[in-house]
């Protein structure tokens, strides 16, 4: 790589007395970018939560760093101040947040909306933390299932809440959190001490896909007087189908919700949006009335959104998402999920097809658009996880990494693969993530291939 | 406005059942953003810290927007990674960061930038927090001046250290830090029990441009064990010049630097990079090692940069200050950036012109490339803040205002004005960033124009 970037005359390094280089040879360096870039785009990119550059979305996108400006005030970004306030009414709506009091910004990516989550919580539980800092409140606790993404830890780091006082509550076998574990665990920390705050559940777990309960959680929190957040950055957007949000239900009791629009809708990234239900909260918490910035004697002050953020500067990415709103339309949106999910599924019951001779073994039932299955090498079949071997566990661990590291090289599909404690060896998850042009037939195909290189491997 | 795109056909409402829109439709909203959106790259948009857009900075945004990823992984996003950690390394050898022991992250923006230092020293000083939370250090304190960004507020309240413990230190009436107050302050906190653990200067304020004493400051800090942040958002730039860059001497002896390269340096938003000389530390305060994206087993694992990281998901803002290194060269940023201050002098020395007689008066001698001024009304003037009368401060407080109101309905100049304490009623900050195009000839024309307003207002 450095020495294709070297022989087209444009090498990475940036030495000292770096000299202006002509405009060919720039655009020679880009085409190497392009050449030397994860496709994506590729009909097979399955390794991670997000895939495929729309059109309507790249527009957008390439017209906001065209017009390269700040979302902070309405004076220097009057449209995207305005069509951000559509895109979170629109998500808000969709969750089923009451009108008069839903608020909302659109986030850096889903590990920021989580933090927004946790310290606006907590500045609605103890407001003088703000002033006084931690000290001016009990020790707290917070809740995630043990499935949850790693971004809460980080944030329990980052608030000084500290990573041991967020509780990994127990879920069944596929991922979902356990109601009653959550209320024991909760009663437990009040009678260790801890003032218990917040629950993190996540809807649409981001290895096995699963849906923490959202209606039976809310009983939990509302009984013990908890902040519910739900982190749908990857499964929320299952609300667009009428079909499939009932795994979603009891959304609109949760406080605040995580929703990644860049993730299934396939919006450009990042797009990434914060809601919550309590009006006025991300304000109270997060202001700072700076004011070189929300002069209350320029025009237009009350269409500012800049001082409910943690940020000063923020890029937009509001027009993205709301062109390809108006692109796909509900009913369009409503389609590529309801096609999304029936991806998963075909693959799924694929995987057991008798032609296979137990090449393929489900290590679950598909949730969300998570497929996750091993692929059996032949000495391990009929392979049972439950009562293999240590020695069999490990062989089919290094299964996965031999089978991706052939289809790396032959520029074939990316499949993410990972371990899941110990009798879940490295198995690979297989995401459909804004997948609308993949046909059956092209995952029949790829199944086909996994098993020739499963053979090589 | 919301009339402009009803009457396209593009309302900006996204109702319950949005219909698809045709493509031609939706070349019509473009059109309409367009339309709307701040003319940032005018070349009288000094309204803000950041300004123009660079041919190859938004030739490199569209490409890495039409490659769509992730910098988490070096297996998604191999040359991005690769750039990331090349303009990582010329900023931090600018800076004067020793070769083996310098690292850094481009992060969301500046307010982010300085978030990590805070929440990095807290780790390097009391590395039981991020497990045990802030019980685990006694209390703490930290130190900025009173002039800093607001970031380092919403840093405090964020991070459970309270606003009340990060004390706002005496500045000079130019909004420098004074070290001996900082002292006197550090020693205070002990005396009242807290730990004193974290000092954030400005290197450019936002709006006089002060530079904070580094070198002094840095005695200071190694007096007492404090971890020193510079937030060089904005004015580290000029450590791209050799003519200007010892405002910024001692530099290199600081723990951790903000610079944004989408101030000064004109990259398209965002660019900004938090660099510091403890190599480690940022991955020590903030990995998760999670198995599902940082597997050891997969290739190339060494290259991720991920873990380091606050975020999961993360755009690739490297290559498009990277392309724009090699576009302007080492020569070319010192020539721009020479060229932004020596407006800023012509501007400053134009003030006192005495063919204004008494028009404009300099609030302060400019700093970085800001200069801080007033539109003084006929009656008001010789005008004199120190023998001012309250009408008299009221009085002038209004001229700014409105006079930028009238700008704003003719399109003209954009430029930013505020309040400054009792004595420094609303002024005009006129900042330089990124002009390398505009001329002396055209900072005139501004002026008589401004007087011609300030005359109407
Ligand atoms: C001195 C200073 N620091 C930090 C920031 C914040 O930078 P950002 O807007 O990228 O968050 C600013 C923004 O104007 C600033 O002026
Ligand atoms: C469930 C879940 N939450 C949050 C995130 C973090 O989102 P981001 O990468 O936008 O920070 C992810 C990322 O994969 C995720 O899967």
């Amino acid at each position: 790589l450095r020495a294709a970037f070297g022989e087209a005359g444009v090498p990475m390094q940036l030495p000292a007395g770096q000299a202006a280089v002509e405009t060919d040879a720039l655009l020679d360096a880009l085409r190497q970018v392009l050449r030397f870039s994860m496709r994506t785009s590729h009909p097979l990119f399955y390794n991670q939560l997000y895939a495929r550059v729309e059109p309507a979305g790249l527009a957008a996108e390439w017209l906001a760093a065209a017009t390269n400006t700040n979302v902070h005030t309405f004076e220097v970004a009057p449209v995207y101040t305005m069509l951000e306030g559509e895109v979170i009414a629109k998500m808000a709506s969709i969750v089923g947040y009451p009108e008069s009091t839903r608020d909302g910004l659109l986030v850096p990516g889903g590990s920021a909306s989580n933090l927004y989550a946790m310290h606006i919580a907590r500045h609605r539980a103890f407001p003088d933390v703000r002033r006084r800092g931690l000290g001016a409140a009990p020790p707290l606790a917070a809740f995630t299932s043990s499935h949850s993404h790693y971004s809460y830890t980080k944030a329990a780091a980052l608030t000084g809440l500290g990573t041991d006082n967020m509780v990994a509550v127990e879920t069944d076998e596929f991922g979902a959190m356990l109601p009653e574990a959550l209320e024991a665990a909760v009663e437990r920390a009040a009678a260790a001490g801890q003032k218990p705050f917040f629950v993190g559940l996540t809807a649409g777990t981001t290895v096995t896909g699963a849906f923490d309960p959202v209606d039976a959680v809310a009983d939990v929190c509302a009984r013990h007087g908890l902040w519910l957040h739900v982190d749908g950055c990857w499964g929320a957007s299952l609300l667009l189908s009428r079909k499939h949000r009932h795994v979603l239900a009891g959304l609109e009791r949760a406080d605040s919700v995580a929703w990644n629009a860049h993730k299934m809708m396939g919006v450009p990234l990042a797009c990434s949006a914060f809601l919550t239900r309590h009006r006025g909260l991300l304000e109270a918490a997060n202001s700072s009335g700076a004011t070189y910035l929300f002069q209350p004697d320029k025009l237009h002050t009350a269409m500012d959104i800049g001082d409910k953020s943690l940020q000063c500067g923020r890029k937009s990415d509001s027009l993205k998402l709301w062109l390809m709103w108006k692109a796909v339309g509900d009913a369009g949106w409503e389609a590529r999920i309801d096609h999304c999910v029936a991806l998963a599924d075909h693959f799924q019951s694929a995987l057991s097809d008798p032609k296979w001779g137990g090449a393929f073994r489900l290590v679950m039932p598909r949730a969300c658009t998570n497929v996750c299955f091993w692929w059996v090498p032949p000495a391990l079949r009929p392979f049972d996880p439950a009562a293999a071997t240590e020695e069999q566990l490990l062989a089919i661990g290094r299964a996965a990494p031999r089978i991706k590291a052939l289809m790396q090289a032959k520029g074939d599909a990316m499949i993410g693969f990972q371990p899941l404690g110990p009798r879940r060896p490295n198995f690979f998850r297989i995401v459909f993530a804004n997948a609308w042009s993949t046909t059956f037939e092209m995952v029949d195909a790829l199944l086909e291939r996994i098993n020739d290189y499963g053979l090589q491997a």
